[in-house]
């Protein structure tokens, strides 16, 4: 199976789509063209939507502004976050390929330890299409990959591995630090290139960035709900992480993997840690109640789709958090309306089995 | 927390042990001379023991062979097995440190990426006196660690850690695998630096190799046994692994941490596949049972030391993993003789918490 990593990558031009929020023009994309211009992109723009954004010439791109959600979307924009990045999902909910990488318009394409650009892509697409091992550990890490494999004693009935539905990709110089990290260490810089895939093992949490993520559409497209931040919120960025927690349950439910590391990009723009603690001041309190409700959420036998174990987990969530905060309550609600929205821009095809309404 | 990995590493060497199993004369000490020769060395001399092992002038020594281990054991003697590495366990238990670090004969030291030779004992000590994550990941792998720390989402209350019991490390050059995958691939050689030291997440099992193996023995060394191999015995080559499921499935629940990932050191010699296929033969099989046994294991509360959970492991290994083959049964008559050595040679000392007996 190793093999797989030594073929040339499809580019998979025709079953990727690229989403971007923003609420700036797009130069950052002149860095990537080489990489992204095959590829269509989708863009999120987020703020004011009299605003033009202005993209590079030469890029395919849709872009949709605060008026075509609301248009799009009816009463049910209202699952759709406003002034924050978690807008972004709203590009993951009319995409119609398989595929979709997301990226932070601050983030540029980082070199290798030897100075080569790294095609964070190429890299994502190889993890996607490449199984991953969330049943035991293997200590050489991606079993798959060129050069390496299963070690000694590593059970040879689980050498297949699952269907991989998530690539969390990394990120060089600005590394990803909450509010109260960042004022402790304003100069910290992440320089350390660890040149490793790895799947998280079923039943581990982890922190999802949405800043350099990839997923399989297909597999678990519905999960991907970054929440209800920013304006008229009493919360932000914890739209990524939301969506992390719900999409690993649900990857540990259904027998799908998670996978995190390679490709690095090069994140340059520290965020303002003032801002971020306004944000982010809820969710560390709420964050130490969240993960052990999310560690300790089962789901049913028949939560069989993604969508019924989206629906199940938005009822748990009403159950179980909204004694913290009525924010949760909403949350919950706007899960449900989520899961509507993306039923009816996306419905079942004859034959699938995918879809919450089976 | 993270400071702690810029003081300068403290030596320990009144405090650690080096266990060396082998047939052979010790010249692979050469070239550890720099980093070992302060320490203690417990070589464990496996075969014939007429046969003189020459060590290397300079270094500290003591060396225990088959009849030295008889003197001492008595009839406890039949719980270290014969004409096989996992002998090197005797050598755990004779020892009075507090950490051992234990390394095969045929492992040399290996150079980083910019050709500098790794102090491999000192990336041991690093780990284990350095705390763990076992309970929700870091994407940026090690949090404690220069130039690291615990990325945004990661909980507050869980950033203190988990005190370390192992450090697994890694091996450049011959990988270790199985026999089947070196009779595939017999030219595959392990050239990937990978820059990370990582907690195996809790519930997660990991292959533990015992060719480059550092734990603290008063966390965890009653549970170091490498179980029934070789001579008279229908299985070998699983002594560490076996080692390695009842240290994991004891440090989840004593809370311990398990780290796994540098230091390297450079693996010289492929031991034959042919031979190792004839040893490996039964577990191939038996990894299919023993592996879900483990990870459904379950230690009730009372089991508040190693010696404890060990002893109800023996149990459940007797009740749950005699039906696939007698050799369990006999295994786990071994691990409660293993426990009553250990506690004959390290008896109980006032106010200790930590033994079997309280």
């Amino acid at each position: 199976m190793a093999d797989a990593s030594i073929a040339p990558t499809p580019l998979l031009k025709d079953e990727l789509d690229i989403v971007i929020p923003t609420i700036r023009n797009l130069d950052f994309l002149e860095m990537w063209r080489p990489f992204f211009q095959p590829y269509h992109l989708i863009i999120v723009q987020d703020g004011d939507p009299t605003k033009t954004i202005s993209v590079p010439d030469g890029f395919d791109y849709e872009l949709y502004n605060r008026n075509d959600i609301n248009r799009i979307l009816g009463p049910r924009a209202s699952c759709i976050s406003f002034k924050d990045s978690a807008c972004r999902c709203f590009g993951y909910m009319v995409s119609k390929k398989k595929y979709i990488y997301t990226i932070d318009d601050d983030c540029f394409v980082a070199s290798d330890p030897s100075g080569k650009k790294i095609n964070a892509l190429e890299q994502h697409i190889k993890n996607l299409l490449c199984p991953s091992t969330p049943l035991f550990f293997n200590t050489l890490y991606d079993p798959y990959r060129e050069g390496a494999d299963f070690v000694r004693g590593y059970p040879f009935s689980l050498r297949e591995g699952v269907p991989t539905a998530v690539s969390h990709g990394l990120w060089l110089n600005i590394p990803d630090y909450d509010a109260p990290t960042q004022l402790v260490k304003p100069l910290e810089r992440n320089t350390r290139y660890v040149d490793a895939v790895l799947t998280i093992p079923k039943g581990t949490l982890f922190p999802m960035c949405g800043m350099n993520l990839a997923f399989d559409r297909d597999l678990i497209g519905p999960a991907m709900y970054f929440g209800l931040m920013g304006d008229g919120q009493p919360i932000g960025r914890y739209d990524d992480m939301w969506a992390g927690w719900c999409v690993k349950v649900i990857c540990d439910h259904l027998g799908l993997g998670v996978k995190t590391g390679l490709p690095y990009i090069y994140h340059s723009k520290a965020s303002n840690p003032f801002v971020n603690l306004r944000k982010e001041y809820k969710g560390i309190f709420w964050q130490e109640e969240i993960i052990p409700f999310f560690q300790n959420a089962s789901l049913p036998k028949e939560a069989t789709t993604v969508q019924k174990c989206y629906i199940e987990l938005a009822k748990q969530v009403k159950d179980k958090l909204s004694k913290v905060d009525p924010y949760f309550d909403k949350l919950a609600d706007a899960m449900v309306t989520w899961i509507e929205a993306w039923d009816e821009l996306n419905p079942p095809t004859k034959g699938s089995v995918a879809n919450g309404k089976a």
